[in-house]
């Protein structure tokens, strides 16, 4: 081989090297680069650098995130009503004037969407009729077992591998630079725990959610919470900065949402001192995902609308709107489903 | 120098080293040897043995500490309900009617016995009075600004010098073995967070208590959390494994208490699956700090009593009973004093 030919080769190893460098070193690869993935990065940067003007304290990096449409999908209804569907239907047979009772009936009947329409009253008791009656810890492996293997009906796909891939690069990125995360649903907190740490490195303790009253009886003299058909907390809207300060006791940097429910939570983010960051994510992929909004002239949806105002309030507030079309290069996991996790 | 002086001085010396060795590896210096010293170390030893039976992993290894009575002092009264007194005091100019208004009449008298015989619902009230009607972060520094500065009557320290170095160094010696330590306080909330950090090396977010109300208000267009005067939660007896559960979401492995409020908390702990530890506090050092029961013939109290009922429980259950007078070298902390740490 002639020295020109093995100089060629060495160069071009050289670069495949660096490239591969670049590319490992890339925090965030499924996202496109563009405003978005420049704006995590630049303000990562800010608050990280501790010769800088805006230098956070690792213990103050506190960053919230919403679940449902923000780490997965939440359409055409929250991950955790198609739960409440198949406890509905597992528990029918100890139940049989649910066949005439509303919002019972129309589960039973497969019209999902009458018993959204028949309003919160009806939502809160199958809620209620779904999660009670057992402990604390009969509820997280009723939970586990669930998740496990329950579908999609349109995707066919695990629900936990419906979680978005770049949320979860965010998340270990974020991670990786001293942040604490926390989920902060309107979602059941017990719902979400149970896989929480595997699926998004979240671990129990830093869930906030909606929940329930639990009690504490003793059986076959032992201890355990017995959870009660009556609501304790409603974590959305302005119940998530209440919820924040109750468990977190100090306002987050970041703050991550989709729709409506968020937006007092971005509020209470960005209107802390020092630097802030806030981001929405819009659902304009219909493709990939779903569209929706109503924002920017999409279609209206009955949960998890982000309406035009929202927009309209990032823009001037100079909080992120992640386009998933645009901002996101894969929507979905597939080299290592999150699911698969879980079973481990 | 004959070679034999020297080698007697480089045996010298090599003992001396050993010496200064084992001493600075004690991870509990202010722990007399003992049963109780013993029974800490085996317990750590057990679960941090990945080849043994009883290994717990890092994130499962939480532990649950009571404050009052059992990190820092609590006689004759709780630090808080000091607190309390200076608020009402600071506060009397605004509200001449106190003057002639039970419990506060008698606070403004001095008659603290009065005021806390007066029964719960006259605390509440006061509680209410002195720690609402502001935001949680003019609260937060309203508590800061008490904490660095306020002394116990009777022996002129400042409250946070007043914790406990055996169990500082508990604290540490955990968080060093992967445990994350948790405050589960019948005290508020928001009372211990803004100096758990600096003092305990708890952040807020592992600082459980009880809590009254808050809402999201505007104040110059700016979102914060007004605290209203109404009780949410009281973190005590039966309440403590809810608050558990609703804010760390597993069974603590580990439980630190000290009276009645923290049987249920340690029982909880106890019935878990696998290897766990529960400690109580026995204040049984009239010299040092206090002694108080009813438990093994010492004074009843009116607040933090150790009955003789959870003496038998703590026997029967294996739970280890520090005597403070005969397991703790030192009560008090003195290199270093925590509240110096605070105003740094």
């Amino acid at each position: 081989m002639q020295t020109r030919t093995l100089l060629a080769r060495a160069l071009l190893a050289a670069v495949a090297c660096s490239l591969a460098t670049a590319r490992a070193a890339d925090p965030l690869p499924s996202w496109n680069d563009g405003p978005a993935k420049q704006s995590i990065l630049a303000f990562v940067a800010n608050v990280t650098n501790p010769d800088g003007s805006g230098f956070v304290p690792a213990p103050e990096r506190i960053a919230v995130f919403d679940n449902d449409g923000t780490l997965w999908g939440e359409q055409p209804v929250p991950v955790q009503f198609f739960f409440v569907i198949d406890r509905v239907r597992a528990m029918a047979d100890s139940h049989p004037e649910w066949t005439s009772k509303e919002p019972f009936a129309s589960i039973l009947k497969g019209d999902v969407k009458a018993a959204v329409d028949g309003g919160e009253r009806g939502l809160l008791e199958l809620f209620m009729a779904t999660h009670a009656g057992m402990n604390t810890d009969e509820f997280a492996e009723c939970v586990k077992d669930w998740i496990t293997t329950a579908k999609h009906p349109k995707t066919g796909k695990r629900f936990l591998d419906m979680t978005y891939q770049p949320m979860l690069e965010l998340l270990e990125y974020l991670r990786a630079n001293g942040f604490k995360n926390f989920i902060v649903s309107g979602g059941g907190i017990e719902f979400m725990r149970p896989w929480s740490e595997q699926v998004y490195g979240i671990p129990p303790e830093q869930v906030v959610g909606s929940s329930i009253k639990t009690t504490l009886e003793l059986r076959d003299g032992r201890p355990v919470l017995q959870r009660l058909p009556e609501l304790n907390f409603n974590d959305d809207k302005a119940g998530k900065p209440v919820a924040i300060n109750q468990h977190i006791g100090r306002r987050p940097i970041a703050a991550f949402g989709n729709s409506r429910g968020d937006q007092e939570m971005l509020e209470y983010t960005h209107y802390g001192r020092g630097a802030r960051f806030a981001l929405l994510v819009l659902h304009d992929d219909a493709d990939r995902e779903c569209a929706y909004g109503p924002a920017r002239g999409l279609p209206d949806v009955h949960l998890g609308a982000f309406p035009a105002a929202l927009d309209e309030q990032a823009e001037t507030n100079g909080w992120t709107v992640v386009s998933m079309k645009n901002d996101w290069k894969t929507v979905f996991p597939v080299a290592e489903p999150p699911a698969t996790r879980l079973g481990q």
